[in-house]
């Protein structure tokens, strides 16, 4: 699974980082992760295809997680898109789309359905799995968890050679998991997969909680994924803030990390205010006294989350 | 008066331009021509502050024009703007904003009254005078004429001191045009403002197109304009579908800059298309040889307009 940060910031752009937007992309599917206004310019900067985007996941609808879906959109069908998008969030956020379509003199040229989860629902996107759940913000709004299927595991080419598979169409059959029966020299014999392929590859989980305060909810949401992207819009010394407004310091965030024994944590929607001046260490330093494994990535960096 | 191009792209954003919108500056008094997406991070790198923006003067309601303005406003509002920020457009922009108004779960802490203007309706923001004209383009689309009031004359120092006026509070009356009366040890004297003061200084007057194909009526409207800045979608090569969607090439904006005998001709809303390698300096060759005193602005450039 590919990560790409196309924004990483919080609540308004700086000239660091545009407010927030992740690509997610498993084999040939890709899905956005909220899309800030300036998405579709920060694609122009990544080598992902706006037109392979299949869905969108938008966590909650405060105008830097979905201002920049409109012209997406746009663009999408200026440049001849026919393929349906999804939008997936919560609840509100049909009658919100329908708004937005309504704002420009503009007819799109494909399907755009909208699937709204209530907290916990899940859906599935071209074989990828996506689960729900509450976030704890200002708004309604939901934190997503996308799983890849398990796939067989690695066929052994030795292992099938020793055994006299001749290469071709039955390396196919055991790769897909089908029992074969073979002809040896006038002997019958009987090869299952288990014989040829290693055991069955997990598929790579990830999370990621949208605007939200830590809470134990989102630690068992988030139980041993492989990366926890969590937002992370202030410091210690706005702790009393993140709390009011429905927010985590990084610290907070590094928390929910170690507790749900993920494997890393990427920090993303600092607030505009650490933009200068790399300001946005301090927050990385104090998350990483919790929870070492921490990132925090910038606008434009790739991820590769491998198991 | 001041412009910062802000945005000079047409359509969608490329790397190289943002979609239009610039920021217009006459003293204290700041308006926006148009707002395409991504125009509150343009202004990051201006040195225009959002919150002394008075009015966005909207020309039609396609998404390269409008889509930064929801992100813009939230942004001013969540950073304490309480002024008022007036949206001019055309007839349909009050529906549209309001419909921009319902997309985020989001309460704008100040007002945004729309006014609606027909073509040739006009109004005035802070002292600063707005026309409008119809433009041809595929919906209704509206042109911007803004002049500055004419100003008094210049006031001239060595005049007022020959004609033994003193400093201080009599200087400012005749400045504001008002005759005065002096006691010259004994001998009253009446002093007119034509005695100290120059020709009135005329206003600076721009044109802003938006998007429109060249017309008759966009050459009266442009008439001896300081500054006309039109769009200039296409160029030689794509005369038909310039003609066919509503848009102008180069070397036909440079026409009507020729035949409005305009100051200055600044092309915006170039097609992503010749966003590569300079492929804008075609455009810019096409539409200097018809009307030389033409510029292509980049995003970020400035230009003051004098007489």
């Amino acid at each position: 699974m590919k990560l790409r940060f196309l924004g990483t910031g919080g609540s308004w752009p700086s000239k660091r980082r545009n407010p927030v937007s992740i690509a997610l992309s498993s084999g040939p599917t890709t899905l956005l992760l909220d899309c800030g206004e300036g998405t579709q310019r920060q694609l122009l900067y990544s080598s992902v295809s706006p037109m392979r985007i299949r869905a969108v996941l938008v966590t909650h609808l405060h105008g830097d997680h979905i201002l920049g879906l409109p012209g997406l959109v746009q663009t999408m069908s200026l440049n001849g898109r026919e393929d349906e998008l999804r939008i997936i969030g919560p609840h509100g956020t049909a009658r919100s789309w329908e708004a937005a379509l309504s704002v420009c003199a503009f007819k799109c040229g494909f399907d755009t359905p909208v699937t709204e989860l209530s907290p916990g629902e899940g859906t599935e996107v071209d074989g990828l799995i996506v689960g729900s759940c509450q976030a704890s913000h200002s708004v309604p709004a939901l934190a997503y968890r996308v799983h890849e299927k398990d796939r067989p595991g690695r066929f052994d080419v030795e292992f099938a050679r020793a055994l006299g598979v001749p290469e071709g169409r039955l390396w196919g059959e055991l790769q897909r998991g089908r029992t074969i029966e073979l002809d040896l020299e006038g002997t019958r014999s009987v090869i299952a997969p288990s014989q040829v392929l290693g055991p069955p590859r997990k598929g790579v989980c990830i999370v990621y909680t949208g605007d939200t305060s830590p809470s134990p909810e989102m630690v068992r949401f988030s139980s041993e994924a492989d990366l926890l992207i969590h937002e992370a819009t202030y410091g210690d010394e706005y702790e009393a803030q993140a709390v009011e407004f429905g927010h985590s310091t990084a610290r907070a965030a590094a928390g929910v990390a170690l507790r749900a024994a993920v494997r890393q944590l990427a920090l993303v929607h600092t607030s505009p205010r650490y933009s200068k001046d790399d300001g946005h260490l301090k927050l990385l330093a104090e998350a990483k006294e919790v929870f070492p494994h921490t990132i925090m990535p910038e606008d434009g960096e790739e991820l590769e989350v491998i198991r």
